[in-house]
């Protein structure tokens, strides 16, 4: 991990306080809840309460301290002078706190985030591991659970089961089980309507793999569907082919998002795609870069991003295909295998 | 919900927003990942975006706004005048974004946080309702798991699938399980280690019911133990009971944490027993008040606590027994029913 401090340095002017706990972790390997890892030019020290203390002693390349288990309060106390810290994570009480005891503190925003969205090997490998256990898990999910006359939740718990099954550390998040209308809000959760023949059921899902997530979306179908069903399955797999056909290095956020939405503008299905085409997936399941109408990022090498058109026909159905690509010096490494035709399930 | 909108009104001085999710959602019941309410004497208007804003519209008392799905940029834009706002959660970032537009921006620390300190009935019942749950896990994880043998990840898998069994919505956080030195650490994660016989093995779960979570630990002996492990037990089942002993509505968190201390440092465990007494559970598994030397809090009825004193040797094992009580009018109802005996298992 010492090389991604090194990375770090560079873009430093000042000693700089890493407060985020993602941002810890990338930085050192160390989770907590509670850490704070300060970057000096010639030392870096890692602080931690008495529960993660241990832990800590472990990491190397770094100096581990203990504090009192309120760390702010003891930085306060036991750090001084010039410091930049993240003013995107820390609350504005912390940074009072921190600067009461006559730190000068300096802004920054987005530092480590920055290196985060570029992916070296060993995260990529478990993004990609993660990736392989999801289309597993798709895999077994389609040919061995029963979707018909079971409640969402149900099927949220083999989903669940099937990832412990297939390896995974855990669900990256809680899966998305939306049946006929639960599907059309995007970020429905599983719950106790029981799904019926003849419906759309939205699936999205990941898994985490070394800390790193997969998340990906299929849309499946009970049996048979009625024509308005088939077509909005279509023209979301037209518009997530457009999204995956246009993005590659030096691409902007908006226009990889404009690739998909204008597939979907173009079709009776005109105005139902209200979220983005994706996001940065990594250590989080929502990280930088960002691809929507609103987003200010362009692509990059190493980027791993989500690709999720959606069609979403409030209280009736959604539809939403989702993969997750790496950006290649190239184009794009598709890290999702599992079938997107049409996935008729019983 | 609303009549917790009407005695936060209570409180407030001036128009307020509310960033956090987890206020949110005590507060209107709204789940999702990108909300804010915002309170004014006579009217109450929660922001969301796309994703969520069906289920906002759903939400009673309240009028579901749709935002940008950069919500903070949006409200910049679209309020105005003096508005109070929980410094303790929002970024210095967000906080400078709605400045920007001209908003008078008033400090507030944890007005929400104290209403969510002191559960009411609904609070209590699913509070109680997960902690018999966890009663019920622990019943048959320690007769029907087999423990000697078997990887921490594999007994923490268990207690995921019992939990399901039993009705949880899902583990309110990843189970702890910590089997000899792995024990030692009071916040080890369940890794590759393979649980040997003669160990102390401290087992800290708790699962989800209604979004309220139990948080309990048991310490389970794999057959016989050395004298020091029996004393170590023994020395943290004393303290727990004082620890009990002293909670009630006018106590501090510093005197109730005291308690159970004194019996851990008049000890041969004297200096092990590192963290906090307990913390507060709810929405949150760890909110106010605070047990602790640090702990400024004093309990009243209504809080619901955990006790959870321990002893730690480094590298080589470790006990902690927690249970979850509400403190009453009279004294506390201790919400864990599994024993505190000794259990061993094979």
């Amino acid at each position: 991990m010492s090389d991604r401090i090194a990375r770090l340095r560079e873009l430093l002017e000042d000693p700089f306080l890493v407060t985020s706990e993602t941002n810890v972790r990338y930085l050192t390997g160390f989770e907590s809840s509670n850490a704070a890892l300060f970057v000096e030019p010639g030392r870096a020290r890692l602080f931690t309460d008495f529960r993660y203390i241990d832990a800590a002693r472990a990491v190397e390349g770094v100096e581990a301290v203990q504090t009192a288990r309120d760390t702010v309060g003891w930085l306060a106390a036991n750090l001084s002078g010039r410091i930049a810290f993240e003013a995107h994570i820390l609350p504005v009480t912390f940074v009072d706190r921190l600067g009461s005891g006559g730190i000068e503190l300096v802004r920054t925003t987005g530092l480590v985030e920055r290196l985060r969205a570029r992916k070296d090997e060993a995260e990529l490998a478990a993004i990609r591991a993660a990736c392989r256990i999801t289309d597993r898990m798709f895999e077994r999910l389609t040919t061995e659970v029963q979707f018909v006359g079971r409640r969402e939740r149900d099927v949220s718990w083999d989903i669940t089961r099937l990832y412990h099954e297939e390896g995974a550390e855990h669900p990256a998040f809680e899966a998305i089980v939306g049946s006929g209308a639960t599907g059309s809000g995007p970020h429905a959760r599983a719950g106790d309507k029981v799904i019926e023949a003849g419906e759309l059921v939205v699936i999205d899902t990941g898994c985490t793999v070394d800390g790193y997530s997969s998340d990906c979306t299929r849309t499946l179908a009970t049996g048979e569907l009625s024509g308005e069903m088939r077509d909005a399955y279509e023209t979301v797999k037209r518009a997530q082919q457009a999204g995956l056909d246009a993005i590659r290095a030096g691409v902007t956020g908006v226009q990889a998002d404009a690739a998909a939405r204008d597939v979907i503008e173009a079709s009776p299905f005109a105005g139902t795609f209200g979220h983005g085409l994706g996001h940065g997936l990594g250590l989080e399941v929502h990280e930088a870069p960002r691809l929507s109408t609103e987003s200010s990022d362009t692509l990059e090498p190493g980027n791993v991003v989500t690709v999720e058109p959606g069609v979403y026909l409030s209280g009736r159905f959604g539809v939403r295909i989702e993969d997750d690509v790496c950006v290649t010096d190239g184009g794009i490494e598709n890290l999702t295998g599992f079938t997107k035709e049409l996935v008729v399930v019983s």
